[in-house]
């Protein structure tokens, strides 16, 4: 079985990225909400249609594609288009996922644009645009990784699948799918322990009192209504594009 | 009075850095050392001789720099040669400081590739390259930020001098200007604050015994023997150069 697929080892890598995605979200709630950062076209032609959001995103992308990024399968782009590596292939670890193109970042974007930034910021505009679009790229190119690793949690249960998955697997019907990956006291874990990761991390800023930040039950809500979620969403769209004849082939 | 100079606003900054700058270290410090990111070349001709670290930088720069980053007194470019903004002035705040070229970005670069990476990685290599480029990236910026924010303190002790600030401006001495600046309790303070956000920030992350972190008192010696140093090297140039005519100029 390879090493990237061992559930100890796909644990580690979540819980891993609850720093990630936690430092984030503190670092842009220092800035307000600064809603021209992510209004298309608001600064002129020069960022060709995109808002500075946008812009920043897709550049970084960009530099990123070229030293081979999302050649990983733990990696997503936000945009299409990018140029080709300029690395040769690593040859590094074996792809585990059966082939697919699974992306739902469109609509992580749109959730951490409309929804996101206005839980964690306080609301007006510190004219703080280039500093606050350079936490959303965090931002969100840490989401895209935790919710779309959801790919490796899925193809980790099916190797190991119970009998609720075997069934709903020969079905492939999403309903049975997502009740059979469905764990509610792992869940229960995961928000505990983020709740108790958000509470300390944010524990100096508070003291601060200048500094805006966000509140530890935010950073609760959003992986309880939109990270753990979405993560099951993709679980289910790949479970349901993968091939039975895979199923006896963890070892 | 400019706000940028009000001391209030210029600790305000320089406090919410530490938190920047000790989550982008723990960030790193869940790679490994991995050395290959650091030598130039040796990705070949496509990273135009420059190592993975810093193309990553610099390109991030050449971004940056097109949305005006680099006009802000407060941010200083690793790279010349950037490219112009595309974005038109943005008329912000007004620039408080003299006019100066003082960037010790160079100096910085060398002690964190050669320095900093060693004291806050676990040796070794796990061909994480990319993910440590990036997180090297906003290390890098964090550091520069804080060291040459030196520029602030020193203009905002300028305005306020006292009798020792005073004969030391005169004279352009170097080491009195050194000694009129330094304020060991004012140090110690910070060092305390460090350590206990320090301690506070990787708490979690030491828990979690399968993932390599940064102890606190490598990052708070990080803040005594260099941060604060370096900060206090970039008052004393920027006071060398700032002409004595200004000297009543603060209202």
């Amino acid at each position: 079985m390879s090493t990237q697929l061992h559930i100890a080892h796909v644990r580690h890598v979540l819980i891993r990225l609850e720093e990630t995605i936690i430092f984030a979200l503190i670092e842009r709630a220092q800035f307000l909400r600064n809603a021209p950062v992510y209004k298309p076209g608001l600064f002129g032609e020069a960022l060709e249609g995109e808002s500075l959001c946008g812009f920043l995103l897709r550049e970084c992308e960009r530099t990123h594609a070229k030293v081979r990024r999302y050649t990983s399968p733990d990696e997503h782009p936000f945009f299409p288009g990018l140029p080709v590596p300029i690395l040769p292939p690593s040859g590094g670890v074996e792809n585990p996922l059966v082939p697919n193109t699974i992306n739902i970042n469109p609509k992580i974007r749109t959730l951490y644009e409309q929804t996101l930034v206005p839980m964690i910021c306080a609301p007006g505009d510190d004219h703080q645009y280039g500093s606050a679009g350079v936490c959303d790229v965090g931002c969100l190119q840490a989401l895209s990784k935790r919710i779309h690793y959801g790919k490796f949690v899925a193809e980790s249960k099916a190797r190991q699948q119970n009998e609720a998955l075997r069934e709903a697997l020969a079905k492939r019907d999403p309903d049975l799918l997502m009740a059979a990956i469905t764990d509610k006291a792992v869940e229960q874990q995961v928000l505990d322990r983020v709740a108790a990761k958000a509470g300390t991390y944010t524990a100096d800023l508070n003291r601060n009192a200048t500094t805006p930040t966000v509140s530890p039950d935010v950073i609760t809500a959003i992986y309880r209504d939109y990270i753990i979620p979405l993560n099951k969403t993709v679980q289910v769209e790949y479970l349901q594009r993968r091939p039975l004849s895979l199923d006896a082939s963890w070892a």
